[in-house]
């Protein structure tokens, strides 16, 4: 799928100034909304916000806050959040997964990126101005016209990680403003009773079969990074869902697409507290946890909203604690005095759940495999259906959920679907509605970002596929964005690259004619964890690959109210055989482990190396030998005779660099029958 | 030239960990010295620092300081300093251009990267350990085990940048260690009488015809920048001896390569301070100084050490000083309020000084044809003597500084030449010395890497080359370390990419079989001034890639004890000609601006691209067109035939890809001489 909420980040520090990227930056002049006329023109999907605003700002008076920040994640900083959570969603009527609102008496204003830009045209009112960057400094900026100098700039404590709480910090220091935490959300407070309450269904424990380790096992690995860090931690405090899932190899379901709950764990040199609603523990969880009490491998179960206290109480001692900074909030930040605080990104444990052991591996490549099969069967399911003109991007998207859920071990999707016709594919991100949805033609692109939980592994694949004549911009594009996901593939470098620095590999196909995509290349992915995994990836907050580690690699290219393209694979970071070893750590590459083949219909193949060529039939011929059994095993024959025809290896001869072979082929023939002529004569 | 001082920085962001990186990581049993025998081994260059250590520690007693850390830079973080300032030096014995070192009463360590581990062993005697990274956090952690808690940390706050400063901080954050700045600093207190005395050469206007635009001019643009920048700052503060240089249009000769000359400059809203001495300036620079006086653009001159105090004065009013943080030192940053600092990485000198106007470009590709001129007679040089094994590595530097002082307006080499035959070439910053000098000869590779400083312009390139029989490895290394020049010359990338993302690409060849090299892969070249030029080029630290831009391209391979391979071209960004304009801003490439061929004797063409030898190609028509008429125009008529043998185009017949070619070319001729032996039958 789609790189995640921190896309902005990456844009920023890539190209330095986001004010004008991505090329596609529309001015406000091409807004849908048309808020210049009496009455404006709304589109209908837009949703009055002036009765919430009003009403927050009452209570902005009454707190005496000139203006408010709301954002759009919770306070474990999840990138998908559940209802209850989404503030921002409900204050401004924007649902994208990515953004930033300000509030003030006069003004409201929504930051968010390229991906959503027209989502947020077609949802906001015209009580709200829309900001295409999320620079934060953009944001200061902002505020910084619309608040005079002594005036208050509130939050939520518990809704910014340390590192933007900074960086708001930064940008209106010095200015005579005063950026204030409060801890009692305001937009809660408006909410009242119409919040949705808190999730209650079980938690529960992953069967061993699907886990890489035991949790004493990780536990232990933990620890002992806390024994042989200079400084000496006392304690490991998790705030990411996912950490605290994976370390206890527990699961629930308290938000959509990812199979997490709410918690925080404090993991001490000596204990264990483990803050969640304990009454929803499964008995087995609780058996699983607690089967060693007590002692330093028993799981004291806590109040999850004990845990500002008891972390304030824990600091009191003689402790250092050790955190991830991009995930902690400033409100729990807050409690811990600055010296006894161990900062790094991420937790040793967000950092070990990067790297995938063995087990985990073949876990994921498994989980793949079946993949595979649903997203072939989906393919297969539309090449006869779409010219009967009977599927369109919503009827479609439900079907491959329902292909995907007769696959083993499937637990529902792993994102929400982005099933996307023609000129819809051009807004990255979209994902369509019963209300809205778009029939698929053999006149159009389209194209397909979904993905699987699985007990096993969490996948995600982006297809695009046109089962008619495409243009030549669409051909050309296609290939280009094929060329740049083969050539970052086949990639060899050293150990420890940052992927931020090996990224361009994917876009040069496209930039040696003027294209580029505006989003990242990749992100992480996890074993029945969260599709976009922190903190694997391309980005500027990326850390360095190494072996072990799951990225997508999702080269794209959109063209605004025409097409978009976007061909995506998850691939595992896996040592390479190189001629040369010039040192003790091999170098590495990539092994694709997605195994769907690409449309055919819109190669160009005159385009392609030779080594781009044989690197696709490489490909090829791991996808039928994994995925060609599956498809036997599971009695999908037709299916088995789509991957055959659609994985017939490319011939080599139609390869971008025989322009040379031709020319010396032209001037054989002509050889050849001034020769034969010769003979004749 | 080879990247510049802020490497490790890079290293380290690019590879997550400095500990192990590069492949080459000796540990310390490789090192040259053996501090283990009684008495121990030395290298005859090793300087015995017993007295200076003792002297020092006696004063660190007096002020109770634990731990003293020295750095290897002056007050304006020159890359190159003044005999003055070697501090670092005059202390260790260590003589390479970066470094830093700390000394406790009973320890001593001197941290370097790995250009110069090489040399440290060779100049360190059995006082200093060597520490074989740079990263602050491993000098932090060197600190933490050598000073109890309690102990303090002190340095010379003039010789540290706010952005290192900070760093150490946050190294001894929490650790009960106080970081304590001396102002007076201890090593000039023990060096006493025998340090070399202040500048006291002339300081000169450069005339018009060399320079860009007035001094007037800049400082309305950079005042035009104060107006318009969201906090209005009152004064930009101008700690780089180049920011000044560049602003005034003025030159000196204070330091060693680059003509510049101690001073500061705080450039107000309505004031101009220059703050230097002003005996040393020339009537003319006076003149052209003062001219406006009184009125905004009049110079003030103050003196060079009232600096601090000047500024701190100003800080007390209503002001905002904008200043660079990656420049500035904490001793002057110390003395302004929190709230009055307007803080970026680099000032807007820096970054307009940056960006070469078209006359600025004009006058540095002018100068780069003259510098082919010499090196090329050099080359031509080379292969006449170095067979009749007369030439060694000094003399040769010494010759090419004479061709060069031959050129028309040239005013000294750029930098101390690195020449550099066989195994030394493997320490990829070696220069010779008088006393030892290796003979070049027809069995070894030998690299140069040398620059000039012209009037209009200063050069720098490095060409390696081999007048007898390569090993296979040796062309294999050279030609992936050509391919990946070219492939980042030719690179065709989207505006505001930021170098650090796109470097990778003069690696990828390298890497492809296991290869690599420890350095950056290019730096920013000034207008007759710094040959690292921040803050253009290819790493972390770099500000993103804009036409006008000029940046060195030099990929490299060394392998240890055997041979060191570097190719270096100074490239102008500029716009790209591209198939589709997808934005309003256009795409961005590289004209490379130096101009002398390759050794073809090196080249297995082979492995190149049809791609890469069209480009060659097209590069080499550019060499003939600039310098051939140049060459003539001098007379040089030898050099002339030598340039014409030296850029005969390629045939495209040899690349890599021709394999399909050839095949087809061998069935044709089956099918032929079947055909011709049919007809004769």
């Amino acid at each position: 799928m789609h790189p995640p909420r921190w896309i902005a980040a990456w844009v920023l520090l890539l190209h330095g100034c986001a004010a004008d990227w991505p090329p596609q930056a529309a001015s406000a002049t091409t807004d849908i909304r048309d808020c210049s006329t009496d009455p404006p023109y709304l589109p209908p999907t837009s949703v009055n916000t002036t009765a919430r605003l009003a009403a927050l700002r009452d209570i902005m008076r009454a707190h005496r806050v000139h203006a408010y920040i709301v954002p759009s994640t919770d306070a474990h900083m999840s990138e998908y959040i559940a209802e209850r959570d989404s503030r921002l969603g409900w204050l401004t009527g924007f649902t994208g997964s990515a953004g930033t609102s300000v509030v003030t008496q006069d003004k409201a204003a929504l930051w968010t990126d390229s991906r959503y830009w027209t989502q947020a045209e077609r949802q906001l009112d015209c009580n709200w101005e829309l900001q295409r960057t999320t620079w934060i400094e953009s944001i200061g900026r902002w505020i910084l016209k619309a608040v005079p100098v002594g005036g208050n700039i509130s939050l939520d404590p518990f809704l910014f990680s340390i590192d933007t709480w900074n960086s708001y910090s930064q940008a209106l220091h010095g200015s005579g403003r005063t950026l204030l935490p409060i801890e009692n959300n305001l937009v809660d407070q408006v909410w009242g009773d119409q919040r949705p309450p808190p999730a209650s269904s079980e938690i529960y424990t992953l069967p061993a079969a699907f886990t890489g380790s035991s949790w004493q096992e990780k536990v232990a690995g933990i620890r002992q990074q806390m024994e042989q860090h200079v400084r000496r931690p006392t304690a490991v405090l998790l705030s990411g869902l996912e950490e605290t899932a994976w370390l206890f190899n527990l699961r629930g379901c308290d938000i959509p697409y990812n199979p997490v709950f709410y918690s925080y764990t404090l993991l001490t040199n000596t204990s264990i507290s483990l803050f969640v609603d304990e009454l929803r523990l499964s008995a087995a969880a609780r058996q699983s946890l607690q089967a060693s009490c007590p002692g330093p491998l028993c799981v004291e179960l806590q109040e999850y909203g004990q845990t500002r206290a008891y972390l304030h109480r824990y600091a009191q001692g003689n402790v250092t604690i050790w955190l991830g900074t991009k995930y902690t909030t400033y409100g729990l930040y807050g409690v811990i005095p600055q010296e006894k605080l161990l900062e790094d990104s991420y937790s040793p444990v967000m950092l070990a759940k990067a790297v995938k052991n063995p087990k985990e591996q073949e876990l994921l490549r498994a989980a793949h495999v079946r993949d595979a099969v649903a997203v072939i069967q989906y393919l297969l399911w539309l090449e006869k259906m779409v010219p009967q003109g009977q599927v369109d991007e919503f009827s479609g998207a439900q079907h491959i959920d329902t292909l995907r859920q007769a696959q083993e071990h499937n637990r529902g999707p792993s994102f929400q679907s982005i099933s996307a016709s023609g000129l819809n594919a051009a807004l990255a991100h979209y994902s369509p509605s019963n209300g809205s949805s778009r029939k698929l033609s053999v006149d159009e692109m389209y194209l397909l970002d979904t993905g699987g939980q699985y007990l096993d592994g969490t996948t995600d694949i982006t297809r695009t596929v046109h089962w008619g004549v495409p243009t030549p911009l669409q051909k050309e594009a296609y290939t280009r964005v094929l060329m740049g996901n083969i050539d970052l593939s086949r990639l060899v470098f050293p150990p420890k690259t940052a992927g931020r620095t090996v990224e361009s590999f994917a876009r040069r196909a496209l930039w040696d004619v003027g294209l580029n995509y505006g989003h990242g290349t990749g992100h992480g992915i996890g074993n029945f964890l969260s599709v976009h995994e922190w903190p694997v990836g391309f980005q500027s907050n990326n850390v360095p690959l190494a072996a072990g580690m799951f990225t997508s690699i999702e080269p794209g290219y959109y063209r605004d109210g025409e097409f978009g393209i976007r061909i995506e694979d998850v691939a595992l970071v896996v040592n390479a055989q190189t001629k040369h070893q010039s040192r003790e750590e091999p170098f590495l590459t990539f092994e694709v482990v997605s195994l769907v083949p690409y449309d055919r219909n819109l190669i160009n193949l005159s385009l392609l190396s030779p080594e781009q060529i044989r690197y696709l039939n490489t490909y090829y011929e791991t996808i039928r030998a994994r995925v060609g059994p599956e498809l036997q095993r599971q009695q999908l024959e037709e299916e088995y005779r789509w991957l055959q025809r659609n994985t017939e290896p490319f011939p080599l001869g139609s390869a971008a660099t025989t322009t040379t072979a031709t020319t010396i082929l032209g001037t054989l023939i002509s050889l050849l029958a001034v020769l034969l002529t010769g003979l004749q004569a």
